[in-house]
């Protein structure tokens, strides 16, 4: 086989087998292949995509460059839930706890955040000492034992997907629909799940800026997940504005907090996140068979809050994992930001829309994120949302506060914030935040 | 700048600005940009194009990367052609002794062989002695003393060619119209000509299967020089079948040798050799101010032939280039192969195409040319065509005699070579050489 045809082959629109497949990646990771000609062929697949058959076996090679995690010994239907990532998007932190609560083992491996949008890992390690590079052994045990587990990409897992991420991140390849959903299910895949919930952002706030693009990838990534014999289910969710309140590391666990011990209730500005929250929680739960129904699975979730089981099963995992209960426990004495300051309103009228790929941007100048993968972060760092879409607001009102350590970025978040908050004199329309779902039955409209 | 944004707006179909194109091309012969973005870059240029100014300055770059030979203190109109490459291709050999004889000073720089289609320089040196590697100086000298110089490529001559070319050849995105033409150009633009000549071969045997492309790379070709204020003209020239009747080198230098002393009439084999040679003289003649038109230059081709100055022009050129005229002047002492096989027709007809791209494949495995740059070749070797398209042929004519010292390859090649020629019951149509001219003005019919 030659490298050399393999890229015409798929630079005229042909179709590679699982066998050209191995020797491409199999190759690539063994050095064999050099950097250049693997970009030119991922090059040449952004021009001309790949088919289904060909998706399935480009992740298959990926999964199998690494470690597989067999978790078929511990009892239960394994979930996990996937986000392509948005802006405040903490669902992870209260849906992993209630899911595991309502009895579905959740084996999560998260990422750290880059770019615009945040990572659970980040997240995670803004509470002291929680350790998210646990062992596989330690990372079994923990699903056996409480049945929740959040850890970080292990250099075990999908290592060909690791190194073929940093060539397309640095060659423009990054956003082609089968390099992606390749990427995301072969280190899903390696979980050892049983079943899998996606959540596909679509909007300004997302990598997927249309919601066509959003239904080609959650339908790519539904069809590889039940090609894997793995039930999957995906939902496209809206991100024309952040997720909840917190955007930044800290602020969004305690944001989540305060939704799993049910402080936050419906009518408020966390209302958005617990409408995905609950959608992607009752699938999860519904996919575990411990419900009849994703609505019977919602429900479910719903009395996790109210009885207490989910924040408690929160206190588990950071236990578990080496965090300090007593962060969680008494998230007053947190250490505070040297600034925090309040964004006011200029006009009157009603919050058309928040900016949320401004605000993921301006979190980073604030320190809560980073531009290049070994950057250090704030977590204190970030911005809460005082508005939302929707909400009446007069001149001198606050939008937001925004919490940083760094005095030179200051006039500059203030007016980058002030100005991703559109207001518009009439009330605008309420969205709805779950669009659609998808399974291998096809896209339908969700309710 | 930023070169993963740079390959984006290429992907997306955008042009970049000369500037663009000087961070990108510095950047890369400096190292500062590495394999692997320029690949994923040229794979962009693949599916998207070059516009014209893209492509001037993408040329103007390359031409600027290296050295630029100044013959102005040089009296006459420097005219040099290029061939896009062709199997049996020994026009270069009769046409630059033509044009030096009538008047028209030729610096000419040539390629090796590589794949199916023979180079210059590997003919060249099949004459003992010839040097194709001169200092600047002895080059400018022989221009100056003679009117006609052959060398290769030297290092000082648009080195971000050789580099991207290289990279090219290993990443499939040598297809490329502006990719080729820049390349071609960057080189030809180095030598110091006032005028181009440009024979793009279309056909079979050529790089160029279609006619659409051979004229789309042709209008490019005559756009670039013209935008760099060389008069260029070019002409798509038929290729589908080997040119005269010699495939390997030593052997077309004798082919070339007998043009030019004139033993090889019209109406025989080398007929469509001569009419290509020929046409393309005629334009040099006519860029060069030593002829009224095309047609005027042809005779005068005509004459230097007839009178014996072309044949003295290429003795000249052998004599300053340090080869020993003697062989030329006794080609029947040149060394033998070891083995010369006859292949004799199997059916009676017409021949009605002969496969130049198996020809020139089969005769790399006889030794005359090349699979890698490095490989050595066997000047000797080679194919001499008994019928041509168009001739009638009986069983047991003889068709072709190949020349090896390969023992090892006779069965392969006399196969590959019997089903290389296509017989008919009907004579086929009289198809002619040249089809085209392209100059500032467009695209018409040849005659």
């Amino acid at each position: 086989m030659n490298i050399v045809e393999l890229i015409r082959k798929k630079r005229e629109g042909g179709s590679l087998s699982e066998e050209e497949f191995r020797f491409l990646i199999t190759g690539y990771i063994q050095g064999e292949i050099p950097d250049y000609q693997m970009s030119a062929f991922l090059m040449a697949c952004y021009f001309r995509g790949m088919g289904c058959e060909e998706t399935l076996n480009f992740t298959r090679l990926m999964l199998h460059s690494g470690e597989k995690v067999d978790l078929s010994e511990i009892p239960g239907i394994k979930v996990d839930k996937h986000s392509t990532g948005g802006v405040g998007d903490k669902v992870s932190l209260i849906l992993a706890p209630i899911v595991a609560a309502c009895g579905v083992p959740v084996p999560m491996i998260s990422g750290r955040g880059l770019g615009h949008t945040g990572g659970t890992l980040d997240k995670l390690e803004s509470i002291p000492g929680f350790r998210t590079n646990l062992t596989i052994s330690e990372y079994k045990r923990a699903i056996r034992d409480i049945r929740i587990v959040m850890i970080g990409q292990t250099k075990e897992i999908a290592p060909a997907d690791k190194k073929i991420y940093a060539l397309r991140d640095v060659t423009a390849t990054v956003e082609c629909i089968p390099l992606i959903a390749g990427s995301i299910m072969s280190k899903k895949l390696a979980e050892g799940i049983d079943a899998l919930v996606l959540d596909v952002k679509t909007g300004r706030g997302s990598f997927m800026q249309t919601l066509d693009r959003s239904i080609e990838l959650a339908k790519t990534l539904v069809d590889i997940g039940n090609g894997f014999g793995k039930v999957t289910i995906g939902f496209i969710t809206n991100m024309n504005q952040p997720l909840g309140v917190a955007i930044g590391n800290w602020l969004e666990v305690v944001e989540a907090v305060e939704c799993l011990r049910g402080e936050i209730g419906q009518n408020d500005a966390s209302a958005d996140l617990m409408e995905v929250t609950y959608t992607l929680s009752g699938a999860m739960i519904y996919l575990g068979k411990k419900a009849k129904s994703i609505e019977d699975g919602i429900e479910k979730c719903r009395r996790s809050i109210a009885d207490g089981s989910a924040y408690r099963k929160l206190l588990d995992l950071v236990r578990v994992q080496g965090g300090t209960v007593e962060t969680i426990e008494n998230l007053e004495n947190y250490p505070l930001s040297k600034f925090s300051i309040e964004i006011k309103a200029a006009d009157n009228g009603f919050i058309r829309e928040i900016d949320a790929l401004e605000l993921g941007m301006t979190s980073i100048l604030l320190g809560a994120g980073r531009q290049k993968i070994d950057e250090a972060i704030d977590p204190k760092a970030g911005i809460v949302l005082k508005k939302k879409a929707g909400d009446p607001v007069s001149a001198g009102d606050p939008l937001a506060i925004i919490y940083t350590d760094r005095e030179d970025v200051l006039s500059t978040s203030r007016e980058r914030i002030s100005k991703a908050f559109k207001v518009s004199p009439a009330k605008p329309n309420h969205k709805p935040m779950v669009l659609n779902i998808i399974d291998k039955n096809g896209v339908r409209k969700w309710q």
